[in-house]
C-alpha cells in the first residue's frame, strides 16, 4: 500500500522496467480497476513501474484553453485513483510528462525514422479523431505523431513491457519500430518494448448516457461507475442494467452478465446468466448481488482515498517527486541519444574549442 | 564587417526581428551570395537578425549516421561564409538549431494545431524528398513535419520578417498559420512572420554535373561555383558556361547571360547577350567579363575568409555565444507559450503545492 512520505524507488533497478499510464481527460472508473488498475497493482511487485500521466497526449484531441484549464484536476484525482487502488509511489514513479523537456526533443528526432503512411494505417487515431467529433479532414499533426509521442514516451524509460488495451497495441508497434531502426541506423540502445494486453474484454457501460446497452465504459460515453462515486451513487447506475427479450436471445453476455463476470467471477457469472435467462434470478436480485461484489472492491479503494485525501499536498508531492525522477531518466537517455547519433559532438565540440580558445587568451568563459 | 572578438548584440533591440538560415548540408555558392547573403549583409543594418544553423532540418532528408557526422564541417563553413561575406556577429546571433532544446517543445506544441491536409499540400515537401532521393512513399512524419519545426524556429525568436526564396514562401505562411491560430485559441502571443521573398530568380549551375546547362545552382546537382573555391577553380567553372545554336534561339536568358546579369548588372548583361547572338562577342571574351566581375566581388571575401580562419576558434565561439544567446530567447517565449496556454499553471501549481507540504512539515524541500 501507499505510505504517506514517498522517496525515491531503490530496491527495483535489476527488474524489467514498465511504462504504462493514461490521459488525464476525465477521473477513472471501474473499467479502468478491472482493466489496468488491477493489473498494475500486481505488476509493481517484480516490475519497475513508471506511470505517466499523458497531459501531453490530451492536446491531440483536447487542445483548447478551457480543456487545458481542467487538467490539474483531472491529473491529481487520475493519481489519487491509482494510490487509493494500491499503487504504492515507492514502488512506482508517478510523472507528469509535460514536465519532462526530454520527451519532446527525442519525439522529434523519432519522427524522423517514421514513414507518414506507415502512421496513416493506425485505425485508432481515426477512432480517437471520431470520439472527440473531429472531423476526418481536422486530423491534426499532433494526432498523428501521437504514437511517435507516446514511443518517445516509452523508450525514454527505455522499458521493455508496455501494459496496454488491445486497441493500444498498435501504437506499441510503432514504438518497437522505432527502436529498432534507431538501433540499426545509429547502434544499439533501445530495447524493444513488449506491449502486455489485457486478457480480459472490456467492462461495458451503464445504461446511462446517450449509447444505450453494450458499449464499452467510457468517461465520454457518460456511461462510467466512478472509483469515487458513493454507495448510493454505485448502487443505483449498476441498477440501470436491465435484462430484456433481447439479452434472453443473444449468444454472449449482456451487459449485467459481463458485469458479474467481471466482480463475481466466471462460475457465478454463468450461473447468474442461466438464472436470468430462465427466470429464476430476479433482475433485481442480480442486480443485489453485483452490487454487493462491487462494494466490496470499491470500499477500501474509497476509505483509503479518503485517508489520502485527508494529507493536503500528498499527491502533488509524489507527482513532482517522480516527475524529478523522470527527468532524470529522460535525460540521460537523451544524453546518450545524442551521443549515439552523433548530434552531441557536433555541440559538444564546438563548447570545447570554445573552452580552449578562452583558456589560450586567459579569460573565463 | 565581422570583429574578432564577438560580444551580445545590443543595439538593435528595437528593430524588427529577423530569422533566416540555411541547412548545413555543405559549403555556401555564388547562387546563395546573390539570392541570400548579399540581402543578409543589407538587412542586419535595421535589424536584429538571428541565423540559424538548421541542423535537425537535414535529419528529414538526411537521417544517417555518415550524413551526420559531415554535419561538424558544414556548419563551421556556412558560418565561416557568412562572416566572410560582411555579416557582423556584434549585430546578428548565429546559433545551432539542435542546441536550443525549447525549439523541439515548441514544434510539439504547434503540431496539435496544424491540420495534417494542409502540410500535405506543400510541394516543396516532395520536391526536398525527390532531391534526397526519397520515394514518395517513404516521407517521414518528420519531412511532413519540417514547416511546423521552421515555424517553431521562427516563433520561438518571435520574428516577424523572413528572408526566404520563393520555394520556401509557403513553409512561412505555415508559420503564420500557426502565429495566428495559436494567438486566437490561446491569446495574443506571436507576431505574424512575413516572408520577404528575394526578387532576383536563382542564379543558374555552371556546366558541371549530370544535368546541363539551365538548371539552379545546387551543391547537390554539383555545378556549384563555392565561394571558397580559388581564382583559378572559380575561373575554369565559369569557363564551362557555352552559348550554342539554341541559345541564339531562345527568348530567355541562356545561363552566361544570367550570370552577366548577376555580376555585370543588367545593361551590361543585355549588350553581352545581343553580341553573343551576333557573334561580335566571342564566348571566351564573355567568360573574362563575368570572370572579372565574380572576382572582384570574391576576392575580399576569400580574403576576409583567410583572416577569420586564422582566428582558430573563433567560429565556434561565435557560434556557442549565439546558441546560448537564442536558448535565452527561447527558453523566455517558451515560458510564456506555456503560461498562455495554461500549461505551466500545472506544473507550477503542482510544485507550490510540494513546497508549501514541505514547509508545513517543516522539512526542506
Amino acid at each position: 500500500m501507499a505510505t504517506a512520505t514517498p522517496s525515491s524507488p531503490t530496491e527495483s533497478r535489476a527488474q524489467p522496467r514498465l511504462l504504462t499510464g493514461d490521459r488525464p481527460t476525465g477521473p477513472l472508473h471501474l473499467g479502468h480497476l478491472v482493466g489496468s488498475l488491477e493489473n498494475r497493482v500486481a505488476l509493481q511487485h517484480d516490475h519497475e513501474c513508471f506511470i505517466i500521466v499523458a497531459d501531453l497526449h490530451t492536446l491531440t484531441t483536447r487542445p483548447r484553453r478551457d480543456q487545458i484549464e481542467a487538467l490539474p484536476g483531472f491529473v491529481r484525482s487520475i493519481v489519487l485513483d491509482q494510490l487509493a487502488v494500491g499503487i504504492d509511489p515507492q514502488r512506482a514513479t508517478f510523472y507528469l510528462q509535460s514536465g519532462v523537456p526530454a520527451v519532446y526533443d527525442l519525439a522529434i528526432l523519432l519522427q524522423m525514422l517514421v514513414p507518414k503512411t506507415r502512421l496513416e494505417q493506425i485505425g485508432s487515431l481515426r477512432s480517437m479523431a471520431r470520439a472527440a467529433a473531429l472531423p476526418d479532414d481536422a486530423m491534426t499533426m499532433g494526432l498523428l505523431g501521437y504514437p511517435v509521442l507516446q514511443a518517445a514516451d516509452i523508450l525514454m524509460a527505455r522499458a521493455s513491457v508496455v501494459p496496454v488495451g488491445a486497441d493500444n497495441e498498435e501504437h506499441i508497434a510503432i514504438a518497437r519500430e522505432c527502436a529498432s531502426v534507431f538501433n540499426e541506423l545509429y547502434g544499439e540502445l533501445f530495447p524493444l518494448p513488449q506491449a502486455r494486453t489485457t486478457r480480459s474484454s472490456a467492462l461495458p457501460g451503464v445504461e446511462l448516457g446517450p449509447v444505450g446497452s453494450g458499449a464499452k465504459m467510457s468517461k465520454s460515453l457518460g456511461n462510467a461507475v466512478y472509483l469515487d462515486d458513493d454507495a448510493a451513487t454505485v448502487a443505483s447506475k449498476i441498477r440501470t442494467l436491465g435484462f430484456d427479450d433481447v439479452d434472453r436471445r443473444n449468444e454472449h453476455d449482456a451487459a449485467i452478465v459481463s458485469f458479474a463476470r467481471a466482480f463475481l467471477g466466471d462460475d457465478e457469472a454463468a450461473g447468474l446468466g442461466r438464472g436470468l435467462r430462465s427466470g429464476s434470478t430476479s433482475v433485481a436480485a442480480a442486480h443485489d448481488a453485483i452490487i454487493a461484489a462491487v462494494e466490496t472492491r470499491l470500499a477500501p479503494i474509497r476509505a483509503r482515498r479518503r485517508e489520502l485525501e485527508a494529507q493536503t499536498g500528498l499527491v502533488d508531492e509524489i507527482l513532482v517527486d517522480g516527475t524529478i525522477r523522470a527527468r532524470e531518466v529522460a535525460n540521460g537517455t537523451l544524453a546518450r541519444v545524442r551521443e549515439t547519433m552523433g548530434l552531441e559532438p557536433l555541440w559538444s565540440g564546438l563548447v570545447a574549442a570554445t573552452e580552449a580558445r578562452a583558456k589560450a587568451r586567459r579569460k573565463p568563459y
